[in-house]
């Protein structure tokens, strides 16, 4: 099933853009657990849009509604339910749509998969909106790793032509994972890269990124060789945002120009225990981890929706047209990606764990 | 199960680089096929290591012993079991390997997962050698998609600093994807490619490099949104395979630095269907294929196994030592990886048809 | 993931009886398809109580809200996402029953296996209440099974001392399983039946029974040897109702009497297609659809909430002590459970179709 | 995947009756345990037929070849995998049956879902043969079981008319389990239910019987509600048997005559722990474990090959026929499915703990 994830902690999301509500059924938590929902809300809250001239103007409270599986705010072992409402629809906007479909978008693979019965409104089904209650159950998960030791941060590699600084594999700490506003490590890209995204919107258009994310504590000895290796079971979950395109552990794409004598991560006992010299491997190593920083950064397309005007087909007519797409749209979904990027990873993990 | 792929046709991979036998176990296959074994035991042959400087002097003849599933050729519905003998298997060169870890292999991080029982000889269960019976079951499910008029194919983008020119990602033909001989589009690249290889074989260090693989003819409609996306499926595959440490689709990377008016790729008609003026989406939107090539790029690190002299930690004693690898190694396992990232991406594809 | 079942339409319950509401997602529908909500009403209609003597005072509406996956009343290909209200609590009448657990029911089992913290109310999670949306599932998966020829129905084969008439397992019609009214084949057992339900609740006792279920139209070569076998996918969703303690399937354990002479069912073609003179298969053979009637009979064991006084023990005190259950309760689930035992079977078809 | 089941240890099952060879790969298995393959051996032999004049006189060594996952007698992590050779075919007896389908076989259901292209040779994969693999990977659980304290029996309830006594549900111990030679509780039984048997074998029939099967040692607390209950896990296992029609737990299709005060069973402190008075329940509760032990009973249908004329169909001339079914056959399985049903509890039960 599409839509669902995790065979330990499973998440099965529901809803679309505009649906009466969206949401997702978190099955298989711990029962006796209190998850701390304001801590939830900051991950949602930084996920959100309408706050900035380079996001949607669409603006949502994103508030969660517990259905199910709490008794007085603690879990019950009983599947937890959330759902958000959608409030700010404006679904006159998409009527266009439904005979042109949008380049980059997947307006036109979406009617051949369902016979032009998909929901055009918003996107329907693959909407970025879909990332909320993913957020919502990663968030959770990234609590429940906590208890375990493992916590996970994620931060914007690059916007464009603008590079954030990247990770240091080796010598990572939970204050690098959690930077105080917005997700840079560097804190002088931030006006540089804020002022790149408000031209790119300016122009009508809008621009890709990188994102890297890292989990610290995971023990040595979890993941598996071949189909369950890490690197597989995050892979997995990453490409299930919309707009990822590629996604490197370690080293990465890096490693092709590498000689074996400079990708191998030498082994050392640091007194208590075993760790690398170097983590090309990305804290992996057939499959499994080793101890170290599990670290992959993972490209984000750019929003598909522009204002400019752009060449495609009318399903209707059977003829060539073009389009000029209306409507709310982040010219930059980059930095409202990364709260979502580290939920995915949450959720692998904890699955792994 | 980590050593199992797929729903609809499944693959359960068995066996150690040094056990009696490896092969595989494909489930689900529909009777009355008849599998051209030959064409198999090309693709098989293509993946065979000991026929020149810059691979492993191990020697196989890599035959497949078909134990069930077939009666008089032709599959009947039953599981088909294959197995391959391992013959020339020199155990004894690994027995330093238990103690000490080998930098960059899966040894170190087998041992904490198994409590030191893994099997160390050859690397065990995480040997390339696995890549055998894979190899066996993407190749068979080829003819599979060929029925259906899908054709895959794959060639070396890269060895270290020595590049092939890439796919043409929107006017891609049944002959690019199956070049005779050494596997790179451009002709004049193997050359200087062999000799970059041999080169560093010389040295006693070894090299890493890219992949290209795509297929052509998937008809639009195939995938899912979310978590079963062709890129999450064919992803989660293509990490089964050891030493993949990245995956990319379409433009990949590049998209980071794109703007929406580059990366989004027009619809047209051409006359008889939709396509796309470029394919930066690799063939996929939202998950689901637009009938478009499908292509991804991934990275295959350097072999792990070098001659030269390495830090490592020593198990037994807990104190920081030094490794020389003996046995028999590739310098590159690239062009040997070539089939079997086409073998995985098949499995893949045929899950989604 | 235990709330969770199906492969190609799969159904993920959530919600406790005193949640604030129960529902499903309901993933893998084809989109296109317009549910008769009406229809799927009158079946939730005959599995609600508060109708008479023998079934629960509790009194609930259960009107479906659905929250996603429709557009204009028609499926969009996204998960359907339904829920109801759960309004008719009295939450205060189980305080009791977290110290001691009800003979029977799962509060002990539950215990041990939440370290407490399952929830208490109403039964929590293991309440008869949760078969609400899988009826509900099941409903429409019967309007897509009457799309491809294939009808269900249900009907009460005894309950304690009482017995109606079984299905005719060769020839049996569309009108057999659809009977007006409370559901049993012979018209004059009704009132026998409901009778004895009534002096049993006037007792405070409960009583057991059996369901019997068919469906015809199934065409021959659906389902799998072994482990995916119609009789494995039927059980595994029918025990998924709370109170089966059994299932058979044709002559079911009559078999075990029978010689092969008597239960072999012998081949004939009639005219236009291969048949079986009898049927004691319940219509499949090796795992298998055989063309005839699918045929299975389940056991109902007797409501464990009784208003008798119960030997149980105090968790808290760790004694033995008594137990005297209030409350609203079904002396008899029989007649409620017969829409969801074919909701059930339903569910199972379609994922083999 | 049919011929594959569990989920943390799963046994992938390969073979027909007439292939060079069946087996079965076991995957999940712990690292560094050590198999008794003798007290395999034993449950194999248990199993095997040729030994009486009420069993087939095809004889077959059984003897388990394990290619892979041991490494010095010791497991190590990668799956196991074990095969046994076919040695004692005679493929001429089954020419004839391509055309006429065996009344009660999968013949013709197979002959509809492979389009013809079945392995009819010995009922193929649908053979009873296939249940040698089951038995090996089953009894290595049974192992892994006794570890954890869970011991696993079974036992001739019935053959046709002939009874055994059944488990005592409440005080079961390990003596219970494990009776010397012919499988009954009450040795007085044997001689009765020989002399039934052999009377049905020179008849040219064959009989049914019933199989109960207790676990004792089993803690409260494993399984889960709806879906993945104990009794669901184990019925889904239990009809991948051939031959099985139905199963019921504790009091089964007893319940549905019995009172709530009559079935529940009351709790009681025994000093150290809770158990309950009676066992209608079979041990399990809400599909969750109780502490009591496990128990159910399974019908097996008489063996569909009899030496009597029988109707049928010819495929080819598409009319009415008749069948005399030579070979080698049991008039009655029951006896040699005792281990097999012992061996599927035992893969569901390692699953659920």
């Amino acid at each position: 099933m599409s839509n669902r994830i995790g065979n330990s902690i499973s998440v099965q999301i529901f809803g679309q853009s505009h649906s009466k509500v969206i949401g997702c059924v978190i099955e298989g938590l711990p029962a006796g657990f209190t998850p701390d929902i304001e801590r939830i809300q900051k991950d949602l809250d930084r996920r959100r849009g309408g706050k900035n001239r380079y996001s949607t103007a669409r603006s949502e409270a994103d508030e969660p509604y517990i259905l199910s599986g709490l008794v007085d705010g603690v879990t019950c072992g009983a599947p937890l339910c959330v759902s958000f409402k959608n409030k700010d629809t404006k679904s006159g906007d998409y009527s266009e749509l439904r005979d042109k479909p949008r380049p980059g978008h997947a307006d036109y693979t979406a009617y051949v998969r369902t016979g032009g019965h998909n929901d055009i409104r918003g996107g329907g089904e693959f909407s970025g909106r879909l990332t909320l209650p993913l957020c919502f159950a990663g968030s959770l998960c990234k609590q429940l790793l906590e208890i375990k030791g493992v916590y996970i941060g994620a931060h914007i590699a690059s916007v464009g032509i603008v590079n954030d600084v990247l990770y240091d594999p080796v010598n990572l700490t939970r204050q690098d994972l959690e930077p105080e506003g917005f997700p840079v490590l560097d804190k002088d890209v931030q006006e540089v890269m804020e002022r790149y995204m408000t031209e790119i919107a300016e122009e009508g258009d809008s621009v890709g990124g990188v994102i890297e994310c890292a989990a610290i504590g995971m023990p040595a000895g979890y993941g598996s060789p071949m189909f369950e290796g890490v690197e597989g079971e995050i892979a997995k979950i990453i490409f299930g945002i919309p707009a990822i395109k590629g996604i490197e552990f370690g080293a990465g794409f890096g490693v092709a120009q590498m000689k074996g004598s400079q990708n191998n991560d030498p082994f050392e006992y640091d007194g208590r225990k075993i760790v690398t010299q170097t983590n090309n491997a990305g804290g992996i190593l057939g499959g499994i981890t080793n101890g170290m920083p599990v670290i992959f950064r993972c490209a984000v397309k750019p929003t598909p929706s522009i204002a400019k005007e752009q060449n495609t087909v009318n399903l209707q007519r059977k003829t060539n047209d073009t389009l000029i797409i209306k409507g709310r749209h982040d010219p930059c979904i980059v930095p409202r990606a990364v709260p979502v990027v580290e939920a995915a990873c949450a959720i692998a993990l904890i699955n792994l764990l």
